[in-house]
Order: structure tokens, then C-alpha cells, then sequence
């Protein structure tokens, strides 16, 4: 047995820890296309804060690198394993701690699922409002270390928000406390947030501290189809700034309708270009749905329907729901990018990629979180066909460039990876790419955290 | 003239540099007691960034320490001068270039006064929520320096929250961009959030883009007296826990309601031990007064009084907004703490801080953002009795032990400065310490930037 897992055994029950490479391999990339993934020397899953420490201190002393891992859901390869790595998979690590109704947090471990947390929760009369569209098996961890976003993020805010303080073990296998149990706090300077979204590259997140919200009131759903996406984009600017406050507001262009019609039989109405999904949770959500529908109907709608009740809510949400699994069933593979914009060149956006999409004689769908301007363009492709890929890798980039050119950001909430990296140095330019190498030096003397991911 | 009033000359107005002793000694220090400061060689009032990176260009070239300062209104010492270092003072940096309805955010300068982009933005139906005591002196750059808070802050969170990207000028000149201008972002490490509570000691903020809210409804304000912290107490954890979302929960002790009373003869009822004061601005607000009252009243309190009216709810909140000058005129002197515990623990800390008056013969009174947790404990001295003077010293360091010990943190919203620096270490220990001076010289490599805050 190799000196690693030897050494690895010595502070972990041999049954954590992984050699077989058949099974190791299982572990190797997460759910991003086009990004390489090395072969794992050593899988480990750590039942507790000792064991990680025991991996952390174990790796610095061989100089290995480590890839923390949470449910490899994650849509940039920030999972991927490098070649000899250690993966260090917080899957065990499952437990809700705490749920404390007064002072309205929760207490967790990074294994916890994001659906697992939303139920516990909910049962204290309280909500747990991140939820990105894998909740059902992305972990706590993996959320953190994305700073991943979801569905209900125009009103509520993105994970970020939510992280009040954080225990991560460093490096060299000492444990970092962050942040704070209370509600507010201001002591130096906010490790915490600067861990969120790191994807593992300064620390392994080991337990969390996250702020919780009373459980809102019912939602409803109102469905409005637009002609054209600058018709959809102008009722979403007029929503937001007509001082509307909905959960959800999200979009799916004609090519996902389509898809999502050939996979459900839902018999959404294909001429129409944008179909635009908003929901309310507020006191008197009828109210909001006939105020937005008539908006709707002033920008254009050809057609506006409005939920009645809790049945034909969830009804008008399942076209959205199957949006990604209709699109993968085009042509096998999707690629999802995540670019946002300011929620003004929204239609700008949608008309961008349809003329890419056109160029590269490629199959793009399009879901946003509208109400945010966080846009996934779906690329659909065959990837045993060289020459179609190729177009698929084109296009990728040219959407992130349209991106950029229209004031947003390459990532709104998958991060960056493998699959951005080359693309981050271009958002954020020489100076601020400088600073944060050298913070991660900081955090990361010996570069084994995660080493070729993010910058 | 000096070399450096010369060199700074010679990218600034004569009329901007300011080297005249008894001018320039009354840009020493901020609000804070207790906090030494030093003399400057030289105030500078830039008018737009270009001349800011000269200021830094040439402090780098001379190796001199820079204080950046906004309205001088804080409370830990983080604007003092140090001996010979050169005044930044962003004051004349006060245009609102941007307010966008429909993406919600404004872009500003630091120097504009919180209260004029409140009034800026409320002429478009929006808010910029975060409101601190001082707002109608306070910057927005100070505001971002410090991470203040407010009294909104149980519904809508502090500072922190509302900055979406930030313009730096860093330490060596260079102008740096961070964030965005979208509603999510997650390109790379958070360093705009790194940037807020840093007190100046990472670069000179020159430029925000803030998170702006639709603005709330009209707001109606409740009033309960208890005879006890603990019931107070009790009833602040009761609000919280039961959903209820107050836009502000603020709490005045018995020293403070007859400080107030002597000020302004307002005619509180003195032996109230706590009264609550709890503003509700959902779309019923009438109903939320009625649930929290009975609830007041099932915790004990011996009156509730709903407003019925604007007028009403704001005659209510009169005198909190008295009652920092109401305790200042008990002695001629505060020194105002700001720990901040959880919610749950909020009477502990009331109870503490009589204990800690009492056993020092000193009067302190508390108001608290309650639905926070954070308190402000209120030492009211003459400074010019050296044992009081001591006795009052001596009081604040056991309520920040106090605060450590009932789970909170020394700071909830006022800062670090000079004030607290050695309790910083306390409460972060070692390792988090190590770090925060590791990114600190990243961002700051020869030690100019506002040298003896923070860490």
C-alpha cells in the first residue's frame, strides 16, 4: 500500500478510506462538461472534524493535493479530481447540529442535502430560502463552496447570505472558526465571506452557521407568453422596477419549450418565444398576480394565466422543473453556462444567443433566473460528434464574451472551476487576479487545496 | 512647505491641502473616547479619483501613512490620525452618479451622507435600507468602512448586504474594480466584502454600486413597558421566534428612559425596568401590532401602547432618537459599547451590564437594536474625574468580556478602530489573526494604510 494511504489510516477507519480505482474513479469529476479530470490516488470520507484535520495534516506533511468534494453536482469541474490527489468527500460529515427558532439559524455539517436542511427546517415554522435546482442532492458544503444561487434568489438572495460563520480546517490541518452565532458582527475582516464560493481552494469546510427566515406564506404562480424575448424583457423590467417583489421570476426561451414538449407531452404553445413564470408568497399574492398579469398584458403577452391555487402553482412550475432533463434529451449532452447581466439587457441576452446559436447551427436553450438576469444558455449536443462539439465549445465562449460586453458576469452562481478559469482572469483583470493569489498564498502556502480550480 | 505637501500639490488644488496646524488638528479624530490620535502632517479633500490615486501614489513614494476619513461620526477610533500621516478626507467626493429603478441599485460616491441617498432614491419608490444613528452626518464610505448597521437591520440587514461592487484605489495608486452590477455574481473570491468593515487598512473605497429595495409601506410603531430585562427579554425571543418580521425592535433601559426624561421631559414611566419598541411596515401593520401587543402582554408588560398613526408611531420613536444625547447630558461624557449577543441571551447582557454599573458606582444605559441582539451599552462619566474616568474604562472592558462570554462578539456594527483592537485578538484568537494580517499585507505591503487599526 502506497506511504498516503498508510498515512491516511492512521487517523481514519480503514473503511473511509478508498484505494480500489474502480471506485475511486467514481469519485473523479462532478457534472461539468468539458472539464478534465484527473485520476484520484486516495478517496477519504471523514465521519468528523478530526478526521479532516488528520487528512489536512497528512497531506502538508506529503505535499498532496486535496479536492474537497460534496455531491459532485456541481456544473464547473471545481470537483474534479487532479492526478494523484487525495479526494476528500464530505458526505458523511450529514448531520443538522442545531436548529434554533429564536435566534433563527441552524447549525450544520457540510454533508448536510439542501432539501434534507428546507424540511428540517420547515418543520420550526421556518425557511431555509437558498435552492439551487439540484437541492434534492447538492450538499450544504458544495453550496458554500459555489456560492450557489436557485430559484428564489430575486427575492430572498443567493447562499452568500446566508453563511453567518463557518469552521474550516486550514491547510496544515488547523481549525478555523469564522464569523459569528448573532445577527449582526463586525470583528475584522470577513473570512467568512471570502470562504463562500472558494470552492475549496483556502479551506475545507467542516461545519456552517447559517441564518434562517420564517416560513412565507403560500405562493402562487402566474404563466405569461410573450412573442418576442424583448416583449418577455420589458415586463421584466417593468416588474422589478414598478417595485414588485416576487419568490421566483424565471424564463424559458421557444427552444426549451419545444424540448420540454417532446419529453413531457406538456403541449406548452411552441409559437410563443418567452414564457415567463412569476410567483408571489406575500400576504395577498391573488393580489400581486392580477397586478404583474395586467403588466404583463400592457408589455405584450399574448397569453396570461394566473394559478388559483396551491395544485395549479406547482402545475404551471413543472414545465420549468423539467427544463434541464428535456434539454439533455435533445442530443444527449448539455453544456450550461451562467452568465448574468443586469436584468435591463435581458432581452439583449436571449436575442444574443439565439444569433449564436444560428451561427454555430447548434440547439441552444435557454432558462434564466429572469428577475435576477442570471441566464443558464444550454448548449445541446451529440459529443460523440467531433465537429458539433467543437461548435458547442465555440459558442460557449462567445456567450460569456456576450456576457461580459453586456456589463455582467461569467458566473452567476456554478462558479468558475476548471471551466472559467481562463475566463475569470478576463472579468476581473491583472490587478484584482494578483490580490486574490496572493490571498490564497495566504491560506494555501504549499497550493495542495484544490490547485488548478478557480485562479 | 514639506516635501509631501509639495509632491501632493502637484496633483491636487492648492485649496486641497490643508497644512495649517490648527486647521488640520480638527480632522484628528472621530466620536470615539478613549482612543488616542495623532497630528497630521497633512489634510487632502480630493474631488475625484484621479487625484486620490495621487494622494496614494505619492504616500507609497514617501512612505507616509494615510487615514482615510468620512464624516468623522464613528466610534471606535478607525478615522484618528496617526503622527504625520496624511488626512484622506473623502468628504468632497459626494455625487449620487447613478440610481437605476429597474436593476435597483444606485452608484455613488463615499463621501454622499447616507441620509441624502435615502431622500435620492425614495423620489424613485426605493430604499437604501441601512440607516445607523448618525445617519444624517455618516458617509457612505464610512458606512462601508466600518460595516455599520442601523435600526432596520432585523428586518433588512446592514451595510455589508447592500454593496454589490466597489471602486478601490489601493495602497500603491492602482485603481481596482471588485464586485458587479448584477443581482448575483460569483466570479472569484469575494473581495468587495472583504473591503467592507476593513476600516480603511485595505484601500480607499472611491466609488459603491448598492442594492437598492422597493420602499416599504407606511410603518406603525408599538410601544410595551416591562417591569424586568427578562421580561423584555422575553418577549423579544417570543416576536422572533414566532415568525414575526419587525422592521425595527429597539429597547431602552431604565437609566435611558430617565436620562430622556430629563433632557426632554417627555414624562416616560420611570419605573418601566425596559421599553420595547417594535415598528412593523408589512402590508397589515395594524394586525401585527395586535399579535405582538398580546404577545407583550402574555410576556408580562405592564403597558402596550400601538400607534395608531404615523404621527404617533414617530412621536413613540422620539425618544429613542433622544436618548444618545439624553445620556451624554448625564455627564458631559459617553463611551458607547456595541456587543452584540444572540437574541436568546439578550437579558443575560442587560442584567450583566446593572451588575457591572453597580459595581463600578457608574451609570450606564442600554439601548439595543433587541431584535438583534446587539446592545449599546451607554457609560455616562466626567471626564475630567480621573478615578470616574477610569472606573468608566475599566466598565467597558468587562461588558465586551461579558459579550464574549454569552456567545457574541465585540462589535456588532460600530467597528474595530483603536477602541478594540486588543479585544479583536480575543475574540478571533491566533489563527484567524495570523491570516487577517497575511491578507492585510497583500493588499498593503509597506504598511501605509491607516496603520494601528483594526489588527
Amino acid at each position: 500500500m502506497s506511504t498516503l494511504a498508510t498515512k491516511l489510516r492512521e487517523g481514519l477507519p480503514d473503511e473511509a478510506v478508498l484505494t480500489d480505482p474502480d471506485i475511486t474513479a467514481s469519485y473523479a469529476h462532478d457534472m461539468a462538461s468539458f472539464c478534465p479530470a484527473g485520476t484520484p490516488a486516495v478517496v477519504v470520507l471523514p465521519r468528523d472534524v478530526e478526521q479532516v484535520r488528520h487528512v489536512m495534516r497528512t497531506a502538508t506533511e506529503l505535499r498532496v493535493p486535496v479536492v474537497p468534494q460534496g455531491a459532485r453536482s456541481g456544473l464547473s469541474g471545481a470537483a474534479n479530481a487532479t492526478d494523484g490527489c487525495v479526494v476528500l468527500s464530505l458526505l458523511r460529515m450529514d448531520n443538522i447540529v442545531e436548529i434554533d427558532p429564536v435566534n433563527r439559524f441552524a447549525v450544520v455539517e457540510p454533508g448536510v442535502i439542501n432539501a434534507d436542511l428546507a424540511k428540517a427546517v420547515a418543520a420550526h415554522g421556518l425557511a431555509y430560502p437558498p435552492d439551487p435546482s439540484s437541492w434534492e442532492q447538492c450538499t450544504i458544503g458544495g453550496n458554500i463552496g459555489t456560492g450557489s444561487g436557485g430559484l428564489c434568489c430575486v427575492k430572498y438572495g443567493v447562499t452568500a447570505e446566508y453563511v453567518l460563520g463557518l469552521d474550516v480546517v486550514l491547510a496544515d490541518g488547523r481549525l478555523l472558526r469564522t464569523g459569528r452565532r448573532t445577527a449582526k458582527g463586525v470583528a475584522g475582516y470577513d473570512l467568512t465571506r471570502l470562504f463562500v464560493g472558494s470552492e475549496g481552494t483556502l479551506g475545507v469546510v467542516v461545519g456552517a452557521v447559517l441564518a434562517l427566515k420564517p416560513a412565507p406564506p403560500p405562493r402562487l404562480v402566474l404563466a405569461a407568453e410573450f412573442g418576442s424575448a424583448t416583449a418577455a424583457g420589458e415586463a421584466v423590467a417593468r416588474i422589478m422596477a414598478e417595485g414588485h417583489t416576487p419568490s421566483l421570476l424565471e424564463l424559458m426561451d421557444t427552444t426549451t419549450i419545444a424540448a420540454v414538449n417532446r419529453l413531457t407531452r406538456m403541449g406548452l404553445p411552441e409559437s410563443t418565444r418567452a414564457l415567463l413564470l412569476a410567483a408571489f408568497d406575500t400576504a395577498d399574492p391573488a393580489a400581486d398576480l392580477a397586478a404583474v398579469g395586467e403588466l404583463c398584458r400592457d408589455t405584450g403577452a399574448t397569453e396570461v394565466v394566473p394559478a388559483a391555487d396551491d395544485a395549479e402553482s406547482e402545475m404551471l412550475l413543472a414545465a420549468r422543473r423539467s427544463s434541464l432533463s428535456a434539454l439533455e434529451a435533445v442530443k444527449g449532452t448539455t453544456m450550461i453556462d451562467d452568465v448574468c447581466v443586469p436584468r435591463s439587457r435581458l432581452a439583449e441576452l436571449l436575442d444574443g444567443v439565439e444569433a449564436i446559436a444560428d451561427r454555430h447551427r447548434l440547439t441552444i436553450g435557454v432558462v434564466a433566473h429572469a428577475g435576477d438576469g442570471n441566464t443558464h444558455p444550454t448548449v445541446c449536443f451529440d459529443s460523440s460528434d467531433p465537429d458539433e462539439s467543437g461548435r458547442a465549445r465555440a459558442s460557449f465562449d462567445e456567450i460569456m464574451a456576450l456576457g461580459l460586453e453586456l456589463g455582467g458576469t461569467i458566473t452567476g452562481e456554478h462558479g468558475v472551476g476548471v471551466l472559467k478559469r481562463e475566463w475569470l482572469a478576463r472579468e476581473l483583470g491583472p490587478d484584482s487576479l494578483e490580490l486574490q493569489r496572493g490571498i490564497r498564498r495566504v491560506f494555501d502556502p504549499l497550493g495542495i487545496l484544490n490547485p488548478g480550480k478557480v485562479l
